[in-house]
């Protein structure tokens, strides 16, 4: 498949907020489920996703957003109905009205869920609603268990956060059962589940998750 | 050692890099050598830092900026004659002007050299001069050898790029040389060296760096 690199203009809104409010009544209204996907660099959002989209019996757009490079574009490419790569122009978030543009540029019509894989980046991100209906976050082993704990605002906001590269436990000085207690410090209804997209561990629950969202979404 | 937590206020001057320039004449004329260490949220910035104060035979301060929580100071407490916890209250990076409240909060009569720790992120604190005679920044394996490609500025800004976390490099599908190559592609001086915070490989590399820095600082 063929990737389109769209070059993302700044909101000329000056309420993102209400801007995101708008997008996502309209979604809804075509019953089309809006993701935004957060996590710092390397915590495996394009790996994640892929190993997702294997599992669901859904039409999956996926919107790349980096500052440079098509990389994740690329490798989503072979994997969702319909991918395009978002360039940011330095910028270390992606706002309601850069959203819809990619969604523009990419073409929605026939989907199911559009994931936004945001710039990676635990701070920024997580201060600008996109209009999705469904923030969520991953935190990778590596990475160590004390994130939360420095970074609030995602914790906070992100509604199901996945702990990837299980598989990598047993190397790192990690904190399983901590790292918990400090998610739901953040957001005591989070959604927490253990996954390796590199194994397929948990992934198979990730997807019973998103077909379960799905369902009440198009209700 | 007690470890005090600073709040720090955004910049009051509109031009930041005046006032990092400041700040870096006025060190430089004091023989205080100034370092700004960025990363990834969890690459490995204080565990590279306990490893590299140990090795050093310098005065050394450090400053741990963070959104929340004081874990890296208390950490770094234990190594450095003098460490502080900075609060950004949110920000995603730190500036010139507030560099140099932590730096008054710290006191930093009788310090060879600084370290300040910068918010985990690769996009925003490489946007902002602090007023550091060195920008350097960690690349830890299990992010990934992509970094460079995806987050150009960082990579150009830093003179200095530690490998972190070398000695997991069998366990992550990530290409030395080629990262090697992404980095020298965004800054061809760039110092590159393999480290592991954790096992202490090429920490005594990084010493003698820092130890010729000085050395060529002070005179």
């Amino acid at each position: 498949m063929q990737v389109k690199t769209v070059t993302l203009n700044k909101s000329v809104f000056a309420d993102n907020d209400a801007e995101a409010e708008r997008l996502r009544c309209e979604l809804k209204e075509k019953g089309l489920l809006l993701v935004n996907v957060m996590s710092s660099p390397g915590a495996g959002k394009t790996s994640v996703l892929s190993s997702l989209i294997d599992r669901l019996d859904a039409k999956v757009g996926v919107m790349e957003a980096d500052i440079d490079g098509d990389l994740d574009a690329q490798a989503i490419a072979k994997k969702a109905s319909r991918a395009v790569q978002l360039h940011t122009q330095g910028m270390c978030h992606v706002d309601a009205t850069m959203t819809r543009q990619g969604m523009d540029e990419m073409g929605i019509e026939g989907l199911d869920l559009v994931f936004l894989e945001n710039v990676g980046n635990l701070v920024c991100p997580a201060e600008y609603d996109t209009g999705a209906h469904l923030d969520m976050t991953i935190l990778s082993v590596p990475e160590g268990d004390d994130k939360p704990l420095k970074y609030p605002l995602i914790y906070e906001k992100c509604s199901l956060v996945l702990i990837n590269k299980i598989d990598t436990l047993s190397y790192f000085d990690f904190d399983l059962e901590k790292c918990k207690e400090h998610i739901l410090f953040r957001n005591p209804n989070a959604k927490i589940i253990e996954v390796s997209a590199k194994t397929g561990e948990g992934m198979d629950e990730v997807a019973k998750y998103f077909e379960d969202l799905l369902e009440t979404f198009k209700k």
